[in-house]
Protein backbone atom coordinates (compact mmCIF):
# COMPACT_ATOMS: atom_id res chain seq x y z
CA UNK A 1 0.00 0.00 0.00
CA UNK A 2 2.69 2.20 1.12
CA UNK A 3 4.56 1.33 -1.89
CA UNK A 4 1.46 2.05 -4.32
CA UNK A 5 1.04 5.56 -3.00
CA UNK A 6 4.77 6.04 -3.38
CA UNK A 7 4.34 5.09 -7.30
CA UNK A 8 1.54 7.60 -7.36
CA UNK A 9 3.60 10.36 -6.08
CA UNK A 10 6.86 9.41 -8.08
CA UNK A 11 4.34 9.55 -11.37
CA UNK A 12 3.39 13.18 -10.32
CA UNK A 13 6.35 14.10 -9.60
CA UNK A 14 7.55 13.90 -12.81
CA UNK A 15 4.71 14.39 -14.70
CA UNK A 16 5.21 18.21 -12.85
CA UNK A 17 8.78 18.66 -12.53
CA UNK A 18 10.65 16.38 -15.66
CA UNK A 19 8.23 16.62 -17.92
CA UNK A 20 7.40 20.19 -18.31
CA UNK A 21 11.34 20.80 -18.52
CA UNK A 22 10.92 18.05 -21.78
CA UNK A 23 9.97 20.66 -24.34
CA UNK A 24 12.15 22.29 -27.36
CA UNK A 25 10.23 25.62 -25.84
CA UNK A 26 12.96 25.27 -22.84
CA UNK A 27 16.76 25.80 -24.07
CA UNK A 28 19.08 22.45 -24.11
CA UNK A 29 21.04 24.52 -21.65
CA UNK A 30 18.73 25.08 -19.12
CA UNK A 31 17.38 22.07 -19.40
CA UNK A 32 20.60 20.66 -19.22
CA UNK A 33 20.74 22.74 -15.58
CA UNK A 34 16.94 21.31 -14.13
CA UNK A 35 17.88 17.61 -14.88
CA UNK A 36 20.77 17.62 -13.08
CA UNK A 37 19.54 19.37 -10.03
CA UNK A 38 15.83 16.96 -10.53
CA UNK A 39 18.18 13.89 -10.61
CA UNK A 40 19.51 14.76 -7.17
CA UNK A 41 17.11 12.46 -5.67
CA UNK A 42 17.55 9.74 -7.47
CA UNK A 43 20.19 8.25 -5.04
CA UNK A 44 22.53 5.07 -4.85
CA UNK A 45 22.50 2.96 -2.64
CA UNK A 46 24.48 3.52 0.41
CA UNK A 47 28.05 1.74 -0.38
CA UNK A 48 28.36 2.84 -3.81
CA UNK A 49 31.32 4.77 -4.53
CA UNK A 50 32.20 7.15 -7.48
CA UNK A 51 35.49 7.67 -8.85
CA UNK A 52 35.84 10.38 -11.75
CA UNK A 53 38.00 9.03 -14.65
CA UNK A 54 39.21 9.10 -18.01
CA UNK A 55 38.45 5.85 -20.21
CA UNK A 56 40.05 5.53 -23.86
CA UNK A 57 40.35 9.43 -23.73
CA UNK A 58 36.95 9.99 -22.81
CA UNK A 59 35.50 11.70 -19.60
CA UNK A 60 33.78 8.87 -17.48
CA UNK A 61 32.54 8.31 -13.70
CA UNK A 62 33.67 4.60 -12.12
CA UNK A 63 31.10 3.15 -9.78
CA UNK A 64 31.72 0.29 -7.61
CA UNK A 65 30.16 -1.15 -4.56
CA UNK A 66 32.37 -3.62 -2.75
CA UNK A 67 36.00 -4.80 -3.39
CA UNK A 68 36.22 -7.22 -5.84
CA UNK A 69 34.07 -6.12 -9.09
CA UNK A 70 34.41 -9.30 -11.45
CA UNK A 71 33.66 -7.50 -14.44
CA UNK A 72 32.86 -4.14 -16.25
CA UNK A 73 29.69 -2.45 -17.56
CA UNK A 74 30.56 -0.01 -20.10
CA UNK A 75 26.79 2.58 -19.04
CA UNK A 76 25.37 4.82 -21.22
CA UNK A 77 23.02 7.17 -19.85
CA UNK A 78 20.28 8.53 -21.25
CA UNK A 79 18.84 12.11 -21.88
CA UNK A 80 18.01 12.60 -26.08
CA UNK A 81 21.54 12.72 -26.90
CA UNK A 82 21.00 15.94 -25.67
CA UNK A 83 20.90 16.32 -22.00
CA UNK A 84 22.39 14.22 -19.30
CA UNK A 85 25.77 12.89 -17.64
CA UNK A 86 27.45 10.64 -15.76
CA UNK A 87 26.51 12.73 -12.74
CA UNK A 88 23.04 12.69 -13.70
CA UNK A 89 22.62 8.58 -13.70
CA UNK A 90 24.60 8.01 -10.04
CA UNK A 91 21.27 6.57 -8.69
CA UNK A 92 21.14 4.17 -11.80
CA UNK A 93 24.77 3.26 -11.88
CA UNK A 94 25.15 2.44 -8.23
CA UNK A 95 22.69 0.50 -8.07
CA UNK A 96 23.93 -1.50 -11.46
CA UNK A 97 27.09 -1.68 -9.42
CA UNK A 98 25.36 -2.99 -6.42
CA UNK A 99 22.98 -6.16 -8.43
CA UNK A 100 25.57 -6.99 -10.98
CA UNK A 101 28.87 -6.77 -8.92
CA UNK A 102 30.41 -4.77 -11.86
CA UNK A 103 32.57 -1.50 -11.95
CA UNK A 104 30.13 0.67 -13.53
CA UNK A 105 32.32 3.14 -16.38
CA UNK A 106 29.61 5.87 -17.51
CA UNK A 107 31.46 8.37 -20.28
CA UNK A 108 30.70 11.80 -20.10
CA UNK A 109 29.97 11.05 -24.12
CA UNK A 110 29.94 14.12 -26.44
CA UNK A 111 26.34 16.07 -26.74
CA UNK A 112 24.43 17.28 -29.52
CA UNK A 113 23.92 20.22 -30.83
CA UNK A 114 27.34 20.66 -30.14
CA UNK A 115 28.45 17.68 -30.94
CA UNK A 116 26.18 15.55 -33.47
CA UNK A 117 26.02 11.90 -34.83
CA UNK A 118 29.03 10.10 -34.76
CA UNK A 119 30.16 11.44 -31.75
CA UNK A 120 28.70 9.97 -28.93
CA UNK A 121 29.07 6.66 -30.76
CA UNK A 122 32.71 7.05 -31.31
CA UNK A 123 32.90 8.40 -27.92
CA UNK A 124 31.38 5.16 -26.76
CA UNK A 125 33.66 3.13 -28.53
CA UNK A 126 36.50 4.87 -27.58
CA UNK A 127 35.46 3.99 -24.07
CA UNK A 128 35.14 0.46 -25.13
CA UNK A 129 38.69 0.37 -26.42
CA UNK A 130 40.21 2.13 -23.40
CA UNK A 131 38.35 -0.66 -21.22
CA UNK A 132 40.27 -2.96 -23.16
CA UNK A 133 43.58 -1.18 -22.90
CA UNK A 134 42.82 -1.75 -19.27
CA UNK A 135 42.92 -5.21 -19.56
CA UNK A 136 39.40 -6.22 -19.44
CA UNK A 137 38.58 -9.16 -21.88
CA UNK A 138 35.46 -8.69 -23.99
CA UNK A 139 33.86 -11.30 -22.29
CA UNK A 140 33.93 -9.61 -18.67
CA UNK A 141 32.63 -6.78 -20.13
CA UNK A 142 28.69 -6.03 -20.63
CA UNK A 143 27.00 -2.73 -22.32
CA UNK A 144 24.27 -1.33 -20.99
CA UNK A 145 22.05 2.07 -21.05
CA UNK A 146 19.13 3.55 -20.46
CA UNK A 147 16.84 5.79 -23.37
CA UNK A 148 19.09 7.34 -26.05
CA UNK A 149 22.05 5.60 -24.12
CA UNK A 150 19.83 2.14 -25.24
CA UNK A 151 20.40 2.71 -28.25
CA UNK A 152 23.62 4.07 -28.19
CA UNK A 153 24.04 0.64 -26.17
CA UNK A 154 22.83 -1.05 -29.40
CA UNK A 155 24.31 0.80 -32.14
CA UNK A 156 27.96 -0.11 -30.41
CA UNK A 157 27.40 -3.51 -30.60
CA UNK A 158 26.64 -3.47 -34.32
CA UNK A 159 29.26 -1.31 -34.65
CA UNK A 160 31.50 -3.53 -32.88
CA UNK A 161 30.19 -6.49 -34.87
CA UNK A 162 30.68 -5.08 -38.55
CA UNK A 163 34.15 -3.90 -37.71
CA UNK A 164 34.73 -7.89 -36.45
CA UNK A 165 36.05 -6.80 -33.10
CA UNK A 166 35.09 -8.99 -29.75
CA UNK A 167 31.51 -8.62 -28.28
CA UNK A 168 30.62 -7.70 -25.15
CA UNK A 169 29.23 -10.15 -22.66
CA UNK A 170 25.42 -9.13 -23.22
CA UNK A 171 23.37 -5.72 -23.69
CA UNK A 172 20.92 -5.04 -20.98
CA UNK A 173 18.57 -1.27 -22.10
CA UNK A 174 15.98 0.10 -19.94
CA UNK A 175 13.31 2.18 -22.49
CA UNK A 176 15.83 2.11 -25.02
CA UNK A 177 15.01 4.70 -27.86
CA UNK A 178 15.71 2.89 -31.06
CA UNK A 179 13.57 4.27 -33.60
CA UNK A 180 14.04 8.44 -33.84
CA UNK A 181 12.08 8.92 -36.92
CA UNK A 182 9.01 8.35 -34.31
CA UNK A 183 6.91 6.96 -36.99
CA UNK A 184 5.52 4.38 -34.47
CA UNK A 185 5.45 6.02 -31.27
CA UNK A 186 2.60 4.36 -28.11
CA UNK A 187 -0.25 6.43 -26.98
CA UNK A 188 -0.35 5.48 -23.73
CA UNK A 189 -2.79 6.98 -21.38
CA UNK A 190 -0.46 8.64 -19.14
CA UNK A 191 2.92 9.42 -20.20
CA UNK A 192 4.71 11.31 -16.84
CA UNK A 193 8.43 12.06 -18.67
CA UNK A 194 8.17 12.26 -22.66
CA UNK A 195 6.90 14.41 -24.86
CA UNK A 196 6.91 13.37 -28.69
CA UNK A 197 7.94 17.31 -29.03
CA UNK A 198 10.91 17.01 -27.43
CA UNK A 199 12.23 13.89 -28.65
CA UNK A 200 11.54 14.90 -32.16
CA UNK A 201 13.75 17.82 -31.57
CA UNK A 202 16.80 15.83 -29.90
CA UNK A 203 16.16 13.47 -32.95
CA UNK A 204 16.92 16.10 -35.35
CA UNK A 205 19.53 17.83 -33.21
CA UNK A 206 21.54 13.88 -33.14
CA UNK A 207 20.91 13.27 -36.51
CA UNK A 208 22.46 16.38 -37.98
CA UNK A 209 23.05 15.90 -41.43
CA UNK A 210 22.52 12.14 -41.47
CA UNK A 211 19.31 10.02 -42.07
CA UNK A 212 17.29 9.59 -39.11
CA UNK A 213 17.02 5.90 -40.88
CA UNK A 214 20.90 5.64 -40.42
CA UNK A 215 21.28 2.23 -38.49
CA UNK A 216 23.39 3.53 -36.22
CA UNK A 217 21.65 6.51 -35.22
CA UNK A 218 18.03 4.11 -35.47
CA UNK A 219 18.80 0.58 -34.25
CA UNK A 220 15.58 -1.04 -35.30
CA UNK A 221 16.47 -0.12 -39.09
CA UNK A 222 19.70 -2.11 -38.92
CA UNK A 223 20.42 -5.85 -38.55
CA UNK A 224 20.84 -7.03 -35.02
CA UNK A 225 22.63 -10.56 -36.13
CA UNK A 226 25.03 -11.81 -33.80
CA UNK A 227 24.61 -9.26 -31.06
CA UNK A 228 24.85 -10.71 -27.70
CA UNK A 229 21.65 -11.81 -25.20
CA UNK A 230 19.13 -8.81 -24.88
CA UNK A 231 17.32 -7.86 -21.67
CA UNK A 232 15.06 -5.10 -22.24
CA UNK A 233 13.01 -3.64 -19.83
CA UNK A 234 10.15 -0.80 -20.66
CA UNK A 235 7.21 0.71 -18.53
CA UNK A 236 3.62 0.51 -20.15
CA UNK A 237 3.42 4.44 -19.29
CA UNK A 238 5.55 5.32 -22.09
CA UNK A 239 5.78 6.18 -25.78
CA UNK A 240 8.64 3.63 -26.03
CA UNK A 241 6.64 0.53 -25.15
CA UNK A 242 5.73 0.09 -28.94
CA UNK A 243 9.50 0.48 -29.79
CA UNK A 244 10.54 -1.49 -26.96
CA UNK A 245 8.64 -4.54 -28.58
CA UNK A 246 9.34 -4.13 -31.92
CA UNK A 247 12.89 -4.28 -30.47
CA UNK A 248 12.47 -7.32 -28.88
CA UNK A 249 10.54 -8.75 -31.86
CA UNK A 250 13.45 -7.65 -34.37
CA UNK A 251 15.88 -9.14 -32.27
CA UNK A 252 14.21 -12.56 -32.36
CA UNK A 253 13.91 -12.14 -35.84
CA UNK A 254 17.86 -11.72 -36.47
CA UNK A 255 17.98 -14.99 -33.44
CA UNK A 256 19.50 -12.70 -31.20
CA UNK A 257 18.66 -14.30 -27.44
CA UNK A 258 16.19 -11.85 -25.68
CA UNK A 259 14.11 -10.97 -22.60
CA UNK A 260 11.72 -8.49 -22.69
CA UNK A 261 10.23 -7.25 -19.43
CA UNK A 262 6.98 -4.76 -19.35
CA UNK A 263 6.44 -3.07 -16.45
CA UNK A 264 2.84 -2.17 -16.49
CA UNK A 265 2.28 1.74 -15.08
CA UNK A 266 5.79 2.59 -14.51
CA UNK A 267 7.01 5.19 -16.54
CA UNK A 268 10.39 5.71 -18.81
CA UNK A 269 13.22 4.92 -17.34
CA UNK A 270 11.66 3.99 -13.91
CA UNK A 271 14.94 2.26 -12.75
CA UNK A 272 16.19 5.94 -11.60
CA UNK A 273 13.92 5.07 -8.63
CA UNK A 274 15.84 1.92 -7.61
CA UNK A 275 16.05 1.63 -4.00
CA UNK A 276 12.86 3.63 -3.37
CA UNK A 277 10.20 2.21 -5.47
CA UNK A 278 10.55 -1.79 -4.83
CA UNK A 279 9.35 -2.62 -8.22
CA UNK A 280 12.69 -0.59 -9.52
CA UNK A 281 14.43 -2.27 -6.80
CA UNK A 282 13.45 -5.40 -8.33
CA UNK A 283 13.95 -4.68 -12.15
CA UNK A 284 17.56 -3.18 -11.21
CA UNK A 285 18.10 -6.76 -9.24
CA UNK A 286 17.07 -8.61 -13.04
CA UNK A 287 19.38 -6.48 -14.65
CA UNK A 288 21.91 -7.16 -12.41
CA UNK A 289 21.67 -10.71 -12.11
CA UNK A 290 21.09 -11.01 -16.45
CA UNK A 291 24.55 -9.40 -16.47
CA UNK A 292 26.26 -11.75 -13.92
CA UNK A 293 25.04 -14.45 -15.99
CA UNK A 294 26.22 -14.22 -18.80
CA UNK A 295 30.13 -12.49 -17.80
CA UNK A 296 33.16 -14.89 -18.70
CA UNK A 297 34.50 -16.11 -15.62
CA UNK B 1 27.25 -22.26 -27.62
CA UNK B 2 26.76 -25.25 -25.82
CA UNK B 3 23.15 -23.84 -24.33
CA UNK B 4 22.40 -22.86 -28.08
CA UNK B 5 22.51 -26.56 -29.21
CA UNK B 6 20.74 -27.45 -26.04
CA UNK B 7 18.05 -25.17 -26.80
CA UNK B 8 17.87 -26.48 -30.14
CA UNK B 9 18.14 -30.18 -28.84
CA UNK B 10 15.02 -29.38 -26.30
CA UNK B 11 12.88 -27.63 -28.74
CA UNK B 12 13.00 -30.41 -31.28
CA UNK B 13 12.64 -33.18 -28.79
CA UNK B 14 9.18 -31.36 -27.79
CA UNK B 15 8.49 -31.74 -30.99
CA UNK B 16 9.17 -34.81 -32.11
CA UNK B 17 8.28 -36.46 -28.90
CA UNK B 18 5.41 -33.92 -27.14
CA UNK B 19 4.08 -32.61 -29.79
CA UNK B 20 2.70 -35.28 -31.33
CA UNK B 21 1.28 -36.79 -28.84
CA UNK B 22 -0.83 -33.79 -27.76
CA UNK B 23 -3.54 -34.63 -29.97
CA UNK B 24 -7.17 -35.23 -30.27
CA UNK B 25 -6.19 -38.08 -32.05
CA UNK B 26 -4.28 -40.19 -29.48
CA UNK B 27 -6.69 -41.36 -26.10
CA UNK B 28 -6.50 -39.24 -23.16
CA UNK B 29 -5.47 -42.01 -21.19
CA UNK B 30 -2.36 -43.18 -23.60
CA UNK B 31 -1.90 -39.22 -23.18
CA UNK B 32 -1.49 -39.07 -19.39
CA UNK B 33 0.50 -42.05 -19.53
CA UNK B 34 3.45 -40.42 -22.07
CA UNK B 35 3.58 -37.81 -20.75
CA UNK B 36 4.43 -38.74 -17.07
CA UNK B 37 7.05 -40.59 -18.96
CA UNK B 38 8.09 -38.04 -21.07
CA UNK B 39 8.36 -35.54 -18.07
CA UNK B 40 10.93 -37.88 -16.02
CA UNK B 41 13.71 -36.17 -18.28
CA UNK B 42 12.58 -32.87 -16.12
CA UNK B 43 14.78 -33.07 -12.76
CA UNK B 44 14.53 -31.11 -10.13
CA UNK B 45 17.44 -30.02 -8.16
CA UNK B 46 19.65 -31.96 -6.31
CA UNK B 47 18.44 -31.78 -2.28
CA UNK B 48 14.58 -31.45 -3.45
CA UNK B 49 12.62 -33.71 -1.45
CA UNK B 50 9.03 -34.62 -1.93
CA UNK B 51 5.97 -35.58 0.27
CA UNK B 52 2.88 -37.27 -0.86
CA UNK B 53 0.14 -35.81 1.28
CA UNK B 54 -2.96 -34.72 1.66
CA UNK B 55 -4.11 -30.99 1.93
CA UNK B 56 -7.88 -29.59 2.74
CA UNK B 57 -8.55 -33.37 1.36
CA UNK B 58 -6.86 -33.11 -1.70
CA UNK B 59 -4.23 -35.41 -2.54
CA UNK B 60 -0.92 -33.10 -3.52
CA UNK B 61 2.87 -33.21 -3.41
CA UNK B 62 4.61 -31.03 -0.88
CA UNK B 63 8.27 -29.90 -2.44
CA UNK B 64 10.79 -29.06 0.12
CA UNK B 65 14.28 -27.48 -0.80
CA UNK B 66 16.13 -26.77 2.17
CA UNK B 67 15.04 -26.92 5.63
CA UNK B 68 13.04 -23.05 6.89
CA UNK B 69 10.73 -22.60 4.05
CA UNK B 70 9.32 -18.96 4.54
CA UNK B 71 5.87 -19.61 3.00
CA UNK B 72 4.13 -21.62 0.50
CA UNK B 73 3.17 -21.90 -2.88
CA UNK B 74 -0.03 -23.20 -4.17
CA UNK B 75 1.27 -24.62 -7.44
CA UNK B 76 -1.28 -25.50 -10.15
CA UNK B 77 0.19 -27.86 -12.48
CA UNK B 78 -0.73 -27.89 -16.32
CA UNK B 79 -2.34 -30.28 -18.89
CA UNK B 80 -5.43 -28.61 -20.83
CA UNK B 81 -7.09 -29.86 -17.34
CA UNK B 82 -6.99 -33.35 -18.91
CA UNK B 83 -3.19 -34.89 -18.24
CA UNK B 84 -0.62 -33.59 -15.71
CA UNK B 85 -0.15 -34.54 -12.37
CA UNK B 86 1.86 -33.50 -9.08
CA UNK B 87 4.47 -35.88 -10.36
CA UNK B 88 4.75 -34.85 -14.37
CA UNK B 89 5.83 -31.03 -12.35
CA UNK B 90 8.47 -32.40 -10.28
CA UNK B 91 11.23 -30.31 -12.61
CA UNK B 92 9.34 -26.97 -12.00
CA UNK B 93 8.19 -27.59 -8.12
CA UNK B 94 11.73 -28.65 -7.33
CA UNK B 95 13.57 -25.49 -8.97
CA UNK B 96 10.66 -23.37 -7.86
CA UNK B 97 10.91 -24.76 -4.11
CA UNK B 98 14.93 -23.71 -4.87
CA UNK B 99 14.25 -20.28 -5.99
CA UNK B 100 11.29 -19.26 -4.08
CA UNK B 101 12.86 -20.80 -0.40
CA UNK B 102 8.89 -22.03 0.21
CA UNK B 103 7.18 -25.23 0.58
CA UNK B 104 5.64 -26.08 -2.98
CA UNK B 105 2.26 -27.49 -2.67
CA UNK B 106 0.73 -29.38 -5.60
CA UNK B 107 -2.71 -30.77 -5.63
CA UNK B 108 -4.08 -33.36 -7.69
CA UNK B 109 -6.77 -31.71 -8.72
CA UNK B 110 -9.41 -33.76 -10.62
CA UNK B 111 -9.24 -33.61 -14.38
CA UNK B 112 -11.35 -33.58 -17.54
CA UNK B 113 -13.31 -35.25 -18.89
CA UNK B 114 -14.14 -37.36 -16.30
CA UNK B 115 -14.69 -34.31 -13.47
CA UNK B 116 -15.39 -30.75 -15.77
CA UNK B 117 -15.35 -27.04 -14.60
CA UNK B 118 -15.74 -26.38 -11.81
CA UNK B 119 -14.08 -29.47 -9.94
CA UNK B 120 -10.56 -28.47 -10.92
CA UNK B 121 -11.56 -24.63 -9.12
CA UNK B 122 -13.54 -26.65 -6.33
CA UNK B 123 -10.34 -28.87 -5.53
CA UNK B 124 -7.76 -25.85 -5.78
CA UNK B 125 -10.00 -24.01 -3.21
CA UNK B 126 -10.20 -26.75 -1.12
CA UNK B 127 -6.34 -27.16 -1.22
CA UNK B 128 -6.06 -23.39 -0.43
CA UNK B 129 -8.43 -23.76 2.24
CA UNK B 130 -6.54 -26.56 3.51
CA UNK B 131 -3.03 -24.28 3.89
CA UNK B 132 -5.17 -21.88 5.52
CA UNK B 133 -6.21 -24.52 8.39
CA UNK B 134 -2.51 -25.43 8.49
CA UNK B 135 -1.24 -22.22 9.76
CA UNK B 136 -0.17 -20.56 6.93
CA UNK B 137 -1.69 -16.85 6.73
CA UNK B 138 -2.59 -15.47 3.31
CA UNK B 139 0.29 -13.39 2.89
CA UNK B 140 2.44 -16.31 3.69
CA UNK B 141 1.21 -18.08 0.64
CA UNK B 142 1.99 -17.34 -3.02
CA UNK B 143 -0.69 -18.72 -6.46
CA UNK B 144 1.46 -20.48 -9.01
CA UNK B 145 1.08 -22.37 -12.36
CA UNK B 146 1.43 -23.57 -15.55
CA UNK B 147 -0.70 -23.62 -18.91
CA UNK B 148 -4.20 -24.34 -18.12
CA UNK B 149 -2.37 -24.53 -14.10
CA UNK B 150 -1.95 -20.36 -14.82
CA UNK B 151 -5.83 -19.51 -16.14
CA UNK B 152 -6.63 -22.02 -12.84
CA UNK B 153 -4.20 -19.67 -10.30
CA UNK B 154 -6.37 -16.76 -12.03
CA UNK B 155 -9.36 -18.04 -11.70
CA UNK B 156 -8.95 -19.28 -7.99
CA UNK B 157 -7.68 -15.78 -7.25
CA UNK B 158 -10.28 -14.24 -8.54
CA UNK B 159 -13.10 -16.12 -6.69
CA UNK B 160 -11.14 -15.96 -3.47
CA UNK B 161 -11.63 -12.12 -4.34
CA UNK B 162 -15.28 -12.36 -5.36
CA UNK B 163 -15.74 -13.99 -1.77
CA UNK B 164 -14.51 -11.49 0.07
CA UNK B 165 -11.85 -13.55 1.18
CA UNK B 166 -8.50 -12.84 1.64
CA UNK B 167 -5.85 -13.32 -1.31
CA UNK B 168 -2.82 -14.66 -1.80
CA UNK B 169 0.65 -12.60 -1.60
CA UNK B 170 1.34 -12.81 -5.38
CA UNK B 171 0.42 -14.93 -8.27
CA UNK B 172 2.92 -15.85 -10.57
CA UNK B 173 2.26 -17.79 -13.90
CA UNK B 174 3.96 -19.39 -17.03
CA UNK B 175 2.36 -19.69 -20.21
CA UNK B 176 -1.35 -19.16 -18.99
CA UNK B 177 -4.61 -20.88 -20.71
CA UNK B 178 -6.55 -17.49 -20.17
CA UNK B 179 -8.60 -17.93 -23.16
CA UNK B 180 -10.61 -21.08 -24.20
CA UNK B 181 -12.53 -19.78 -26.76
CA UNK B 182 -8.92 -19.58 -28.59
CA UNK B 183 -9.95 -17.01 -30.84
CA UNK B 184 -7.11 -14.49 -30.49
CA UNK B 185 -4.53 -17.43 -30.76
CA UNK B 186 -1.04 -16.14 -31.95
CA UNK B 187 0.50 -18.23 -34.95
CA UNK B 188 4.28 -18.24 -34.36
CA UNK B 189 6.45 -19.51 -36.93
CA UNK B 190 7.28 -22.61 -34.87
CA UNK B 191 5.29 -23.89 -32.10
CA UNK B 192 7.25 -27.03 -30.56
CA UNK B 193 4.33 -27.89 -28.08
CA UNK B 194 0.89 -27.16 -28.81
CA UNK B 195 -0.94 -27.87 -31.50
CA UNK B 196 -4.46 -25.81 -31.15
CA UNK B 197 -6.94 -29.07 -32.20
CA UNK B 198 -5.71 -30.80 -28.84
CA UNK B 199 -6.11 -27.51 -26.44
CA UNK B 200 -9.59 -26.71 -28.34
CA UNK B 201 -10.73 -30.29 -27.94
CA UNK B 202 -9.08 -30.18 -24.26
CA UNK B 203 -10.80 -26.72 -24.07
CA UNK B 204 -14.56 -28.34 -24.03
CA UNK B 205 -13.88 -31.28 -22.25
CA UNK B 206 -13.23 -29.08 -19.11
CA UNK B 207 -15.80 -26.56 -20.24
CA UNK B 208 -18.20 -29.35 -20.60
CA UNK B 209 -22.20 -27.87 -19.90
CA UNK B 210 -20.17 -24.40 -19.01
CA UNK B 211 -19.77 -21.37 -21.61
CA UNK B 212 -16.02 -20.72 -22.35
CA UNK B 213 -16.47 -17.43 -21.51
CA UNK B 214 -17.00 -17.90 -18.13
CA UNK B 215 -14.91 -15.86 -16.21
CA UNK B 216 -13.48 -18.45 -14.24
CA UNK B 217 -12.73 -20.91 -17.20
CA UNK B 218 -11.43 -18.19 -19.13
CA UNK B 219 -10.04 -15.52 -16.95
CA UNK B 220 -9.54 -13.21 -19.72
CA UNK B 221 -13.52 -12.45 -20.00
CA UNK B 222 -13.05 -11.51 -16.24
CA UNK B 223 -12.54 -8.36 -13.95
CA UNK B 224 -8.95 -8.99 -12.79
CA UNK B 225 -9.47 -5.36 -10.09
CA UNK B 226 -7.54 -6.02 -6.55
CA UNK B 227 -5.59 -9.44 -7.55
CA UNK B 228 -2.15 -9.92 -6.04
CA UNK B 229 1.13 -8.68 -7.98
CA UNK B 230 1.17 -10.41 -11.13
CA UNK B 231 4.21 -12.21 -13.21
CA UNK B 232 3.32 -13.51 -16.52
CA UNK B 233 5.98 -15.46 -18.35
CA UNK B 234 5.74 -16.54 -21.73
CA UNK B 235 7.75 -17.90 -24.74
CA UNK B 236 7.90 -16.39 -28.05
CA UNK B 237 7.26 -19.73 -29.70
CA UNK B 238 4.26 -20.65 -28.81
CA UNK B 239 0.31 -20.20 -30.03
CA UNK B 240 -0.59 -18.52 -26.19
CA UNK B 241 1.69 -15.51 -26.56
CA UNK B 242 -0.60 -13.11 -27.94
CA UNK B 243 -2.92 -14.48 -25.05
CA UNK B 244 -0.17 -13.58 -22.23
CA UNK B 245 0.56 -10.28 -23.20
CA UNK B 246 -3.71 -9.60 -23.56
CA UNK B 247 -3.54 -10.56 -20.03
CA UNK B 248 -1.01 -8.34 -19.22
CA UNK B 249 -2.74 -5.81 -21.00
CA UNK B 250 -6.04 -6.77 -19.14
CA UNK B 251 -4.21 -6.59 -15.82
CA UNK B 252 -2.91 -2.85 -16.33
CA UNK B 253 -6.23 -2.20 -17.19
CA UNK B 254 -7.70 -3.50 -13.89
CA UNK B 255 -4.72 -1.62 -11.61
CA UNK B 256 -3.05 -5.17 -11.31
CA UNK B 257 0.67 -4.94 -10.10
CA UNK B 258 2.23 -6.46 -13.25
CA UNK B 259 5.23 -7.49 -15.37
CA UNK B 260 5.49 -9.58 -18.36
CA UNK B 261 8.41 -11.51 -19.81
CA UNK B 262 8.86 -12.64 -23.12
CA UNK B 263 11.52 -15.09 -23.49
CA UNK B 264 12.69 -15.33 -27.22
CA UNK B 265 12.76 -18.21 -29.53
CA UNK B 266 11.56 -20.40 -26.31
CA UNK B 267 8.05 -22.55 -26.32
CA UNK B 268 4.92 -23.46 -23.98
CA UNK B 269 6.09 -23.89 -20.45
CA UNK B 270 9.90 -24.07 -21.03
CA UNK B 271 10.47 -23.73 -17.42
CA UNK B 272 10.29 -27.60 -17.32
CA UNK B 273 14.03 -27.54 -18.56
CA UNK B 274 15.33 -25.27 -15.16
CA UNK B 275 18.41 -27.05 -14.06
CA UNK B 276 19.28 -27.63 -17.66
CA UNK B 277 18.47 -24.44 -20.11
CA UNK B 278 20.29 -21.70 -18.46
CA UNK B 279 17.55 -19.33 -19.93
CA UNK B 280 14.86 -21.39 -18.00
CA UNK B 281 16.54 -21.42 -14.79
CA UNK B 282 17.16 -17.78 -14.92
CA UNK B 283 13.48 -17.40 -15.92
CA UNK B 284 12.84 -19.71 -12.45
CA UNK B 285 14.93 -17.96 -10.33
CA UNK B 286 13.23 -14.30 -11.80
CA UNK B 287 9.92 -16.42 -10.57
CA UNK B 288 11.40 -17.37 -7.46
CA UNK B 289 12.50 -13.26 -6.37
CA UNK B 290 8.90 -12.30 -7.26
CA UNK B 291 7.43 -14.67 -4.83
CA UNK B 292 10.09 -14.15 -1.99
CA UNK B 293 9.68 -10.38 -2.48
CA UNK B 294 6.02 -10.30 -2.28
CA UNK B 295 5.60 -12.89 0.86
CA UNK B 296 4.63 -11.67 4.23
CA UNK B 297 7.54 -11.51 6.89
Amino acid sequence: MLQQLLETALRQTMNRLVRPVLTPAVPVSLQRRIVRQAYRSSTPPRGASFENTRVGGIPATSTSFGNKPHGAVLYLHGGGYIIGSSATHRGITGHLAKTSGCTIVTPDYRLAPEFPFPAALDDAEACWNGLLEEGFKPGQIAIAGDSAGGGLAIALAMQLRDKNQPLPSSVTVFSPWIDLTQEKLYAPECEPVLQASWTSKAAKLYAGQESLTNPLISPIFGDLSGLPPLLIQVGSQEILLNDAERLAEAANRHDVETCLEVYNSLWHVFQVHSGQLDRATAAMETAGEHIKRHLAD
